[in-house]
């Protein structure tokens, strides 16, 4: 290991993505051979006290309330976005145009006319690099769909599925940002269907062509405000959303996302079907991918459950872990971005395809098509929205 | 047990439903108290050489090639239609008019205008018993679903999916009347998505109020004509069928029905979400229902899978077969169903409700509202279709 | 199909097994070629009046409370004994002696002596068969996995463990006859190990060479007397039975069996360890073979779970049902037997092979060895046992 | 967060179980409020040149080939032992005597004696903590399962199976220290059984009175000595280790560990049964606990698959780590184990139970009434073993 220079990182955001991505920094040098030393130099939130003690438990050297600080901080190599989304698209631009790396959350922006300026600004800076933490692709169990897809395991695509729930979402949580259209963009769409509509487009290589029909609901229409007991607000984003849609290859391929289906916790689920085999993926369990191979022995085919977690058997990072059948967790995949991250940066290859924020418009862009569609009540091409 | 009188049944079909319908025919006496003498009168089928040898091997009384025959029969009380799609119609009218119950395979009608014909000759024959083989009823764990339901144990109903796949439809199938729109009138649809539209309503009691997008996609477009090995003729039916709905209560339903999937045999999935919880079931696995009860413990909340076979438990069905753990199979479905058609005739209420030509014209309905949606690309209110 | 000659069938036991081979007999024909009309000749019970109820329900053209008349009846060709353990000997060796075939339910007999002289007695009367009711080899994921074992699908067996849960022994179960060793020889021990040691015989061929080590366990040691509300008796027989052997090829086999373990309704379950692979079975999951390849391709090696339903694919008894995907149940496994015992009968081969007199007795030498293990506290060699 | 005091830690050890302590050692203040700085102080393996890269890597301060320099290092509060089972001993009685707390890796000792004089030294210094990385405790769900049945939640426990199982003990595998009792002290059993005889205790409260049989054997008896091609050696350790266990409360115990059966990764499996329900537990899939209630609804009883990560449940450890349903992993064992010796060692209540020398000797009595009991082919009550 030749430690040639350092990685500094500038973030926005200390709560749920501030600390998944801390742990990433502080662990991603102990398991990967990252070539840079790493160092967590400058982080940013509003709230100056909690800022301050959030950045000394995870080892921030710096800490501000002033993101236009952060983002142009000499100091800073790489800034990473994990602020709410309506907190993406200034910050994101701004930290371009200081020359820095940029990693951002999904989605990547509040609306299409936002996601479209930051791809024309990335590409504008040809040497920098502008990711998008679709940190899923990096589920072992997912990258390994990839290689199987890629390799014809499953022959040609036909249909893909998509179901991401959770339940979390009832009419006793109170309308905080991710219910209101002004700082999230959408509901469930945004927040759990673009990681699907994400890991379609990675595993099949293929785009949506139009959205053929969608429902958007909206269940529970006002909620408590934060922090207070008697006052309303109305929800303006969807509880439930459904979508279908075909796709360049003639494939076609639904969706659903919704944060209320009772017993359902992480349940991001996609399943993908071929002529010549199936692959099914849940996080919740995401040490297993099931595979069905319709070029195995016929008297035994059936849905194998692979435990991927084998280096030996060649399944993706996990000799950069543990033994196999030792269990990683949701964190390890951002910090197995991250380590590609640095080694895209360092210009070797990444062990599996790295979304951009050109991904990421395509996921947008989608989004606006369901809405669009949910609006009008007919087909929407994607031709029309760019 | 007293038979008062024999139940005679006449039977258009010897195929795989042929087979399933005398099975029914010959055990549900042995299980169930039905307080008749049940008959295998007469049965009908077009190979008259083939006919006669299933006859006996079933124990059928009388054949014939006549359909015509077989409906006036004056020693028949019920005549069971399992004939394709095409042939339900004019059976089932002559049927009624020649004064017989009747019980007719899905989809009920070729199209909707049949349907509705049937529905009305159905009304106009208030003595008559107009039934549908929507079997799946009383899988016992469908029926305990439905008890379930009933009882509010999961609350107000939110959304309903139903996914059924199978994949016996590869390119190597020839085109036999299930890929011909004039014999099946359309394809995985009324094969498959019929059962579970006639699901969504049996459990929710929910009715479609529109079909908000539908794609029918046929993946292959020609096949070899049967025992040809070198014409191809061409599919006019879907391969894959997707519909999203919302329903008169406001809430809403997603479908899926195709007979490529690689790895489902018979995956007839229906999952409803309430907000008090959840019930989910698979055919492939149909001893099991899973539960989710969000009223139970904190701590220990999760996805129960009920073994439902357990006559102590008030499992339906359960005590007139086996002990607990002993399972039921496929065929046991139309046993119950014949079950209580028996006692419905006979003035007594049947375990859980029975499906009627009405039930299946409701479900015709939506199929054409779904075709309708494919065609124009846009949404398309049940209230349009009629 | 020739209908050669009949094959009339006199049967002990009017209960639950008696149900269970009722309907064997009369459905066997339906779904199988047997060459043979099958008649329900004689039936034996002690209760006349329920007896009658019986036999008219089930087609028994007669019935008697007296066995000896049963097994000396000349219209008779099969003796089938179904009666409770103790009552397996006498009839079983009369039907013999009378030159009927026999087919008896499981454990063979009460005690080795009775099953060693119940061979000898077979062996006397070469041209007879003696079979026994080891239904479980007829799960079609138990022929299938024998299949699998023996092509050398799994290469050298190195390990066995079978499991058998219910759980309907709690202590508000009566002392009725399977609590009392005079009835039933032992507890769960005869009751459902004997079972699992029919199957790992019949899966791996191999034979145990000794039990090195039993645990039988009462753990309610009174119960009340039936139809009792006041009176208790004492459990002479294991509630929980656990046991390891070694077997002959050098092997090691572990077993267990109860019927306390809250949340197993019919946990027979089953697993086997080779260098190659390994196979998995549970019968409350009946139509599920899982099976693990250690030759297929190493980046998607995971447990297969096989859907054993599919003709076209070899499975066995599957072209004799349904299509693929339509589950067959418990009772399916007694006509699987019968139609092979009447293949064999006729001079056919059995789809595989039929559980003999012999089999039953090296089954009771084990259930000897375990009680002995148990008693002196250390090793049971087989060859001590005979 | 007052940080009195810090903790220096000075490990041995730095290959799997090095990378695993390191990690906890880094990550535990990060997720929880320790109330001190936790120094990585001192590390010691033998090979000198890759030592100073690992002790780098993790942040190490200081690192050593000559354990007794560790074990007495003036700078260190806390020796943790993860070298190979017969390196435990010397350096946790020197540790003790040097008066430092000690954490080991289990199996506590080689032998029974070393395990025994281990506990006198410990006792000996009342001051000082003896901990034991019996880390699987503190898989949330099996810390769940702990408060589920000490709360009653299952009744009185009546059965204990525990099963644990991986593959990567094929004849390819080297005579490396795990083959050789010197080194290992025994095979399967000592790496994998003892981790279920602690989960046993620990979930039971209960203790084994006897060992009724047990089946060790060695499958593989030779293998090739490490890196050479052509020289093999004796393995003297078991592949495959059974035994049977009578409990001092009356209830029954069997274990099985073995690293030869295809398909398992890390298959720690422990089933619990009581009178009032079961609880059911698999390493690889360690994020659910499955627990049946035989006090619920009859009608809707089965087992339910509890998803173990919601704070807001009161799921142990979860609101330490992320929102639910996003999953922990293998090594989040250690680092919840190391938070609780530190509250331990705070004076605080730890979240639950903490494995101490006292308990592995406990464990290690078993391992050795096992290895007798296989030997002589007789029961071994444990009062003889001591």
């Amino acid at each position: 290991m030749v430690i040639s220079q350092s990685m500094r990182i500038g973030m926005l955001g200390s709560k749920f993505m501030g600390r998944a991505h801390s742990n990433a920094y502080i662990n991603a040098p102990k398991f990967f051979d990252l070539k840079r030393k790493i160092v967590l130099q400058n982080v940013c939130a509003r709230n100056e006290a909690s800022l301050k003690a959030f950045a000394q438990n995870w080892g921030w050297l710096n800490w501000t309330s002033d993101w236009r600080k952060l983002v142009t901080d000499a100091e800073v190599d790489l800034v990473d976005i994990g602020s709410p989304n309506h907190l993406h698209f200034e910050p994101a631009v701004a930290a371009l145009e200081a020359g820095k790396h940029v990693v951002c959350e999904k989605p990547l922006a509040n609306d299409l006319s936002e996601a479209r300026e930051m791809v024309k600004i990335a590409k504008k800076h040809r040497k920098l690099k502008s990711y998008v933490w679709f940190n899923y692709r990096r589920c072992p169990a997912i990258s390994l769909a990839h290689e199987l897809i890629q390799a014809g395991r499953i022959g040609r695509v036909l249909q893909v599925r998509c179901v991401y729930l959770q339940d979390w979402g009832g009419p006793d949580v109170p309308l905080f940002w991710r219910y209101q259209k002004k700082y999230a963009g959408s509901g469930a769409l945004g927040d759990l269907a673009a990681h699907s509509i994400d890991l379609m487009r990675y595993l099949t290589g293929d785009e949506v062509k139009s959205v053929n029909g969608a429902v958007l609901s909206t269940v529970y229409k006002k909620r408590l405000l934060p922090e207070q007991t008697k006052k309303w607000g109305r929800v303006d984003v969807d509880d439930i959303s459904l979508f279908l849609t075909t796709l360049k290859s003639g494939a076609v391929a639904s969706f659903e996302a919704t944060r209320l289906p009772q017993g359902y916790k992480n349940h991001n689920k996609i399943e993908i079907h071929g002529d010549k085999g199936s692959i099914r993926f849940d996080l919740e369990r995401m040490t297993e991918l099931d595979y069905f191979d319709s070029d195995s022995s016929t008297n035994t085919q059936g849905w194998s459950t692979i435990n991927v977690s084998e280096g030996g058997a060649g399944h993706p990072y996990a000799s950069d872990w543990w033994p196999a059948g030792h269990n990683l967790g949701y964190e390890h995949t951002f910090v197995n971005q991250f380590a590609d991250m640095v080694r895209d940066m360092n210009g070797l290859p990444p062990r599996t395809p790295l979304p951009t924020f050109h991904d990421a418009y395509e996921v947008q862009r989608v989004l606006e098509a369901v809405m669009l569609a949910n609006r009008e009540g007919c087909t929407i091409p994607l031709s029309q929205v760019k």
